[in-house]
């Protein structure tokens, strides 16, 4: 814990990042984001032959979506859903005396239809299934949005509104474990590229309470979820940085979403967390982006 | 509102919104998203000889500032706060029994820390305050970020998640009003350079309630806010595609901003939605970017 604070306080004194005083949520400097936008551009680089189909969602999805999505059974602690004022001037003049009053006011805010996306792939998969079938390819999309989870702290990063860059592959089995496959050779390639040590290991989601023991231990045994590691202020416990997961049909018949034949499509996700990847980039090469390696910088900014 | 929702239904179709079943919430193609960061770089070109300081905040802010912002007096129906469940396991399951049941099971969430950010201005004036005084020459910010405002509608102009550009200026009353001249000049500059016809008028904000309205009032007779409108789906009622605010001292006082000097800092920003701008190119130039006329694509795409 330590040494998260000890890094985080440096990203404060540099700038890189700006205190909100809140755990977990930060401001970027101008020199956070051109990390963040040389990286995008350089998995850009490695994914563009593949022609993924971009979609960009904004940082909030539909709430009846994500209430069938089954997130709030796995991680309930995560979620973050969006509440209004929906009074008339009455109900607001109450509302001031109790803000006034240093009450609680948010009691009487309302959920509206909106939840905060807790990982850029959710809104996809209602959106493709809207559709129709899938063509004789399956499908490929290229996703990147604000994504919210519920965890304050004071590791860097562990945020509270992050971005996540994805790629979806929906197919047969052979065709988006194939794809999965393949970024995970990417992914060590990049991270190479840009001068950073990686282990892939087989990994499990944050399932929430005792029962979520055996669905993480099932996610495990079946090697449902990778995570790309590097040490950031840890090297006991190295920070996920990428994950690749492989859902099976699960999403499919979920969602109901169908290959030309009619089968029920496999899914598979690869996420980059990008403010972690911009950390561990900052943590491993420093805080001036001026000093770090000539081969680092020319694989960013070529 | 016939227009608005077949100009939406004209989007879906082309595929540069996509339909997510909630009013005001969509997702975006890969070439609405190009034509928003076309229109960035000419807002960079524009504002880059200035040297104002760059700084991305996420989507949300700490709500102890947005609370002592005033927001929730002046327009407690557009805010959102971002709750989440605290419970134990216990809760989990009355939840998720309430979920099944099809009850309403957000009464349940409690606020977090942070609200939505209303506008990309305001977690700036709180983090400025806490460097101390400002230097010899003010200051002067570079701001974007996804915004929310609860307010549910098929104008594909007046989405709950859109994002703003803004520049803030700070200094005294001269050179705020002169910042803000200088955008209003740029402004129309700018929209002549991508073939749009604008007007620069007086404005007021949508304040709550009656009390609201003298508010809204004063406001407009002291020229606080100008907009600067294009016709999109009506010319009778154009929409605002950026706006021009200044605030006199009230910032300053309420944050403590504070010049070289001591004197209370007068503040003004000026904000590009950008969603709507890019909404009245297509609507103007057409849906198919490439069919666009050969100088707007020169000014956009260089």
């Amino acid at each position: 814990m330590d040494m998260q604070r000890s890094f985080l306080d440096r990203l404060f004194e540099s700038g890189l990042l700006i205190d909100t005083g809140v755990e977990g949520l930060y401001g970027r400097s101008g020199a956070f984001e051109d990390v963040i936008a040389a990286f995008e551009r350089l998995i850009d680089r490695y994914g563009k032959a593949d022609g993924a189909e971009a979609i960009r969602f904004p940082p909030g999805m539909n709430r009846a979506f994500f209430e069938a999505s089954g997130y709030m059974k796995s991680f309930p602690q995560l979620a973050g859903t969006v509440h209004s004022f929906c009074g008339c001037e009455l109900d607001h003049m109450s509302l001031l005396k109790c803000m006034e009053e240093g009450g609680d006011w948010t009691g009487e805010q309302k959920a509206t239809n909106i939840v905060l996306t807790p990982a850029a792939c959710y809104p996809l998969y209602p959106t493709i299934a809207k559709r129709g079938r899938l063509g004789d390819q399956g499908g490929l999309y290229d996703l990147q949005s604000y994504c919210f989870r519920h965890e304050p702290s004071n590791d860097p990063a562990r945020q509270q509104l992050f971005r996540m860059r994805e790629y979806v592959r929906m197919g047969t089995a052979a065709d988006v474990t194939d794809f999965r496959q393949t970024w995970m050779d990417r992914g060590v390639k990049m991270m190479a590229e840009v001068g950073l040590d990686v282990e892939i290991d087989v990994a499990n989601d944050p399932f929430f309470g005792r029962a979520g023991k055996m669905l993480a231990n099932n996610q495990r045994d079946q090697n449902l979820k990778f995570e790309l590691l590097i040490p950031i202020t840890s090297t006991a416990n190295p920070t996920a940085c990428m994950s690749f997961n492989y859902h099976q049909d699960a999403f499919g018949t979920k969602w109901g979403l169908a290959l030309a034949d009619g089968a029920v499509a496999h899914t598979a996700c690869v996420g980059f967390g990008l403010e972690r990847i911009a950390l561990a980039l900052f943590h491993h090469h420093g805080l001036d982006v001026n000093e770090w390696p000539a081969k680092v910088r020319e694989a960013l900014w070529g």
